[in-house]
Parts: structure tokens; sequence; C-alpha cells
């Protein structure tokens, strides 16, 4: 129990790690993670035998394994790239799910002390957000922290919080752009803050050092198609941050964003990245305003109703812009489909 | 020209002080404020000197002085309660103005150097606010830091930054009932960002530590009847929030919350305060969800003439509540009537 006690959600957390590399930078995170299950999802070549080091407890799908285990409806999960993770929250059985990627370590706070990164989502997770009014000290169920003067009284139950998006110290995410015009630029800043996404208000989600509560929002976290075969890549958690984000503030779920830190080793080559996100840079001009102006119908109430009319709207709305968005809306189907098909509903209530 | 240089804006922002007692705080601040100008508001008793330290460049005005100026039009003032203060705003020929309380000092940053909170207010109305989308590492034009992955590059201009609103180390600001609850709650917490409140969202904008541009949105920052004949008080700077917060949005302007912090250092009386704001912490139950709704016509397209619909809009909807915000409204439209006449607009174009 003395155990169980250090290492919350021991048992109802798996940690999804998508990766082409042997996993040496888990010895930094033993001490945090060796207790918690695992899911790797090896993107590539599934020849390659992906080294996982001693004492962790994990399962590991390379792509056969997805084609195995989806048949036709593996079109929906991407292929060479890390979007491929989302498989991951599909076939996880827990309540949360904590992503983050390979090439991130343990981050210092400015004490010098190691940041558990996983604790830090967890506590974030396990208390409301609150994204209908702004409070001035930021997140108000931080110790030390309340809500303000003004603060209505009548708003500070908060909301259940789905979605925990953890920062990144060293390499900040930038686009290839600024990667290009700022190529020394680190993020030194620790900003001892966790706060709500205002309702209405999208973010740019990054997937490197994300946590969720799947049984909440897990249907809504799909990460597109990227990579082999795609016109675009590196848009994979931007586009499920901004169905999840839309999706959460219809149901009424929070998402924070701030703590935890991880420390992000290794800038992506800015010119490979120009070539994925180009079509990106442009597109988003016009996906941006469409999701900002979505509404979903009162009687979508569960995850899956909204994420399959967010679908239609963008068959519907982003079509114009590109074949490709009639292929993503398709494949967005797909996914739900298949997530259902994996995660029956309880026999009571069906999701539908 | 040197001096200039490190004193900002020096002959551009007035410093505006709502006080009853001598300003021996103005000590500690010497450095950083005795190139600016003042403006003092004396409360209460007129017929009391208060005294200001040697060596500050400063203007005085008591109630007399205040009912000479204004004449029938000094009732929108109010009495025995620092939101009188806004007299100051209105006095004002500069373009800035910074207001804070008598009993907040120099704070420390987490390096021990104390923080100028001029020069940071100063650097936040100087650069761009990004109400339209979030930016997860916070203010973008923050030196090491920048618009993330899956920012719009439409949106990366931003629009121009109205307010500044700073925060408070040591005696948080709480309303009577945590106050009551938590005596003994500091604010030790020091969080180096800087943010742009999102557009769509109300904050609770706390008048102890604020800059704002006068030219920009000065008319909408009224700080409403309270005090002495007034049924609450504690909530002058709340209403100018809210005020100055759906005006902003109507006209594309920025807030700003975070840095810089001041030292808070004297706990009001809870007690005290629970009789002032016992009737606004039920009103604000409803007066919240009117700013949150409220809309302006597109044809309201000054601070003026948003602040004239604003004060029909509350006489109608919020006169309901109690008979005193009808005498509010009234008072709305009797500010901005004193503030025309105060601050003629120049010749060409007519802000009505």
């Amino acid at each position: 129990m003395a155990a169980t006690s250090s290492y919350p959600l021991k048992d109802e957390l798996d940690i999804v790690i998508p990766t082409i590399r042997n996993l040496d930078f888990l010895e930094m995170w033993r001490p945090f993670f060796q207790p918690y299950h695992l899911i790797i999802v090896q993107d590539g070549d599934p020849s390659k035998t992906i080294k996982v080091p001693d004492g962790f407890d994990y399962e590991l799908y390379n792509r056969n394994d997805i084609n195995k285990i989806l048949g036709p409806k593996a079109s929906c999960i991407s292929f060479k790239d890390s979007a491929c993770r989302c498989f991951g929250y599909m076939v996880s059985k827990k309540k949360y799910i904590f992503t983050i990627d390979d090439d991130c370590f343990v981050a210092k706070d400015p004490t010098g002390k190691d940041i558990d990164a996983l604790q830090q989502h967890i506590n974030n997770l396990l208390h409301p957000s609150t994204p209908y009014f702004f409070n001035t000290l930021y997140d108000p169920f931080t110790e030390g922290a309340d809500f303000v003067r003004g603060y209505p009284f009548s708003l500070r139950e908060g909301v259940p919080t789905a979605v925990s998006h953890g920062l990144w110290l060293n390499i900040p995410d930038y686009d290839a752009p600024t990667q290009l015009v700022k190529p020394r630029e680190r993020n030194t800043r620790y900003v001892d803050a966790v706060m709500t996404i205002p309702k209405g208000i999208l973010f740019p989600m990054c997937g490197m050092n994300l946590a969720f509560d799947r049984t909440v929002i897990g249907p809504a976290m799909y990460f597109g198609l990227m990579g082999d075969g795609q016109p675009i890549g590196r848009y994979d958690d931007m586009w499920a941050g901004w169905c999840v984000k839309v999706i959460c503030d219809h149901l009424g779920l929070g998402i924070k964003t701030g703590l935890p830190y991880i420390w992000h080793s290794k800038a992506s080559n800015p010119f490979v990245n120009l070539k994925k996100e180009y079509k990106g840079i442009f597109w988003q001009e016009e996906i941006i305003p469409f999701f900002q102006d979505a509404t979903l119908p009162k009687d979508c109430t569960t995850v899956q109703a909204c994420y399959r009319e967010l679908s239609k709207q963008v068959k519907d709305k982003l079509g114009k812009i590109d074949p490709y968005f009639a292929k993503l809306a398709d494949a967005m189907v797909t996914w739900i489909d298949a997530w259902d098909e994996l995660n029956p509903p309880p026999k009571a209530a069906n999701g539908k």
C-alpha cells in the first residue's frame, strides 16, 4: 500500500510511447515510470527490434500488429509519423493516458530537483478546471493559491479536467519557419503555473508531453492522417487539439496547460519539418477559423457523437481546401468505429 | 537623453495614487518613480494634509478640488472609497496611466532583485496582445519566447495592448469569505509570465497594480459608485474590469495579466470587507452573466460610444436586481460626459 500511494493511479494509467528506436531514454525516467504499464507503438519497419530497458512492464505494437488488430480499419492509423501513437490510446484499457516522446528527458525545477512530470499531470487531471472565468492567480487548486476577489462563487466548483498539456524546457516546440529564423533559441523560462484554457479559445496542443482521461475524452484524441502517403506532417497533435478543445467546450470539460515541464533534447531538422509543414501552414489559416466557429448540436452528448458530427463538418467545410480533408473526415469515422469496436460501451448506456 | 532612456515614457505617463494617509510608501519606490509625474487623489476629509516625500513631482486633488472641477458631475466620483482614483485618470493629460495602492511596496524577483513594476507594465503596454488564440509559451513577445508550432501566422501581429494587470506577492487579493477561511495564506509563488486574457473571457481586474493606455481605453476605466452612501464597496475595480474587457473585445484591443508583481503589505479587515462585499457577492452572480452575454453594436466604434451603450444595457438589464444599478448607469453617463468635457476630442474626429 505504501508503494501504491507514492505511485498514484498506478493501475489506472498507461504510458504511451511512439518510437522507431531503442528506448534508452526510459533509464532516466525509471524512478518515475517503472511501476506503470507502457504501451509502445513501434513506427516504421516492423521487422526491426526495439529494445526496452529491463524491468519495465510493457506491450509493444508494430505495424503488423496494428494491421492484425484493426484489419481494414488500420487505414486510420498513420505510418512513418508519430501520429501512430493514438493506436496506443485505443488499445489501452485504463482510465488515464500519459504520452511522451522518446527524446524527452527529466527536467529540473529551479531548485535543481528532478521534476516528476507524471505526478504533476495526475495532479492536474484529478483537480477541476475553470474554463468560464479567468483566475489571475492561475490554478486555484494549487497549494497556496485560490480564487481571487471577484471570482463568481457559483463557478468555483469547476468542471472535470479532461486533458493536461505539459511544456518543454530547452528545445521549444516551434514550427519550421521559427526554427529557421531562431536556430539557437532555447526555452529556459520555468513558469511555475498551471492554468485552464478558457472556453471558446483554441490552443496549439503538442503531443510530446500530454496526459488525458481516456474514458472522458479518449475517442476524440485521434491524431489524424500524417506521414507516409499524406500531404502533411507535424499537424497530428494540432488536429487532435482542435477537435478535443471544441468537444470539451461543448461537453463542459476542462483542458489545462503549463506544468509539468520535460527536457526536450533534440531539435528536429527544420528543412525536413518545412517540407512536412508547408501545406499545413496555409491550410491552418482556414482550419482554425473553421474550428473557432464550429458548434455541435445539443443532442451530441457523448464524445463519439460529437466526433462523428465534427467529421461531417470537416468533410463539408474543409473538403473544399483539398481532397485530403475528405479522406481525413472518413478516417475520423473509421477511427471512431475502431474505437467503439475495441472499447465496447458497458451494457446499459450506449455511447452513440 | 541618457536619463530619459532609462525612464521610458517619462513624459507620457502619470502615476495615480488614491490615499488617505501620508505617502511614505513612495520612499521605497523613489528609484523607479521619482522622474514621473504623480496624480494623488486624496480621499476622505479634505482638511487633512497629506505629506508627500520631498523630490516628487505631483498634483494633489481632495474632495473640494473634485467638486470644484466637476461641479454637479462630481457625483460620479466615489467618496470614502479608493474608487475615487478614477478622477485621476480623467484629469491626466498623458497617454499612459499607472495606478498603485499606498500599501504596495517593491517586490523582489526570485534572484533577490528589486522589481521595477513600472518598467514591466510599460513593456507590456508597448508590445501587442494576442487575444484570439492561446500561446502555450505565454507572451510571445518576451525575450526567449515566441509563438509555438500551430499558432496561425495571420494572428501573430497581435492587437494593441490597452491594459496591463499586475499581480501581488505576499497578501493575495482575496474576497472576505476567502480571507476569513484562509487568514494566513500568503502568495509566495512567483510566476514568471505575462499573458493575454483571451477574447470573450472575463477576469477579476484588481486596481492595486494596474497600467493602461488612457488614450485607447481611458473613458471605460470608471470605477463606479462605491463607499459613502452606496450599498457596496470593493467592486470598483471589478466593475471597471468587466466593462473594459467587453469593450476591448469589441474594439479589438488586448489586456495582459501576470508580471509585474508588487509586494502587498497589509491585509484589509475581513469583517469590514464582508460588510462592503456581501451584496456584491450575490449580485455578481447576475452581473457576470450579463457582461458575458453583452454585445455592442457595430456602429459603436469609440470607447465613449461603447460605454454609453453599455450604460443603457446596465440600466435595462441590471436595474431589476436593485435600484442601485439604475443609479450606477446614470453615473456611467455622467462620467463619460465629464470625461469628454475635460478631454475634448481633437478638432477633426469627434469621439461620439
